[in-house]
């Protein structure tokens, strides 16, 4: 499933995008050192662990990404809940809606596995960001380091 | 990986589990519908996202259990987020403490898979129960209903 808008296209991550600087766009989150192997070698473990990874490409460029894992669940009845990460857009691309677009398809993803919710995690300032899409402030995230 | 405390053994599920009393003890976090065969379909659908359900086992009997994905990331240079989902335990075997052994036995296994944090979402209930563990309060969890 992908989709495209004003020259933006949505769709699943692959190893070569590790070559349209991927991991540019994704360093907008956080601080990420890894060489071409050690990058392929994540992409491939996140593949087995069934995390889908997509990307927002414009002009062959990602501009763009976010993540979205699928938790069945027995409660609820077998129910599946999908599971936001990462999103992130390059410097070079932010205020262009690319982010919002990144998750309403993530949602869209959502839907045709029947998630029942969709949850994530994030900082108090992004949350207006998340409550215009149609989130609401739900639990409390707690975290232990290790 | 496994460990006994008093009578009490934690290990990962397995199918048998569910002849155990597995989904009583998880009936006590929310209602749970299931014949024993999507029980098992569920179950296996689990294993193959990768996500790890541990039970703790008193006199053969499924006291309690908790599980764990663990998700490899591109960020903080492939560094390794674990994810505690699902913490239940059984009315019958409630304060005794086998919630913190579950949550402790998760620990362990996401040290020894290298997580440099381990987070998960929880009512204002329960902040103290974790906070005991180590837990400290960190994002916000949102949630979109589909």
């Amino acid at each position: 499933m992908s989709h495209e808008t004003s020259g933006i296209s949505i769709r699943l991550m692959d190893a070569t995008d590790l070559g349209r600087g991927f991991l540019d766009a994704l360093r907008a989150l956080k601080p990420i050192e890894l060489t071409e192997q050690q990058a392929i070698d994540v992409y491939r473990d996140r593949l087995k662990s069934r995390i889908r990874t997509y990307v927002a490409v414009i002009d062959d460029r990602i501009a763009g990404t976010a993540s979205v894992f699928i938790e069945p669940k027995f409660i609820n009845s077998g129910g599946v809940v999908g599971h936001i990460e990462d999103v992130a857009v390059h410097p070079g691309f932010q205020k262009h809606g690319i982010g919002r677009l990144l998750v309403e398809h993530l949602l869209n993803v959502c839907r045709e596995f029947h998630c029942y919710k969709v949850i994530l995690d994030c900082a108090e300032g992004v949350i207006p960001f998340y409550e215009k899409i149609g989130f609401h402030r739900w639990e409390r995230a707690m975290r232990i380091d290790l």
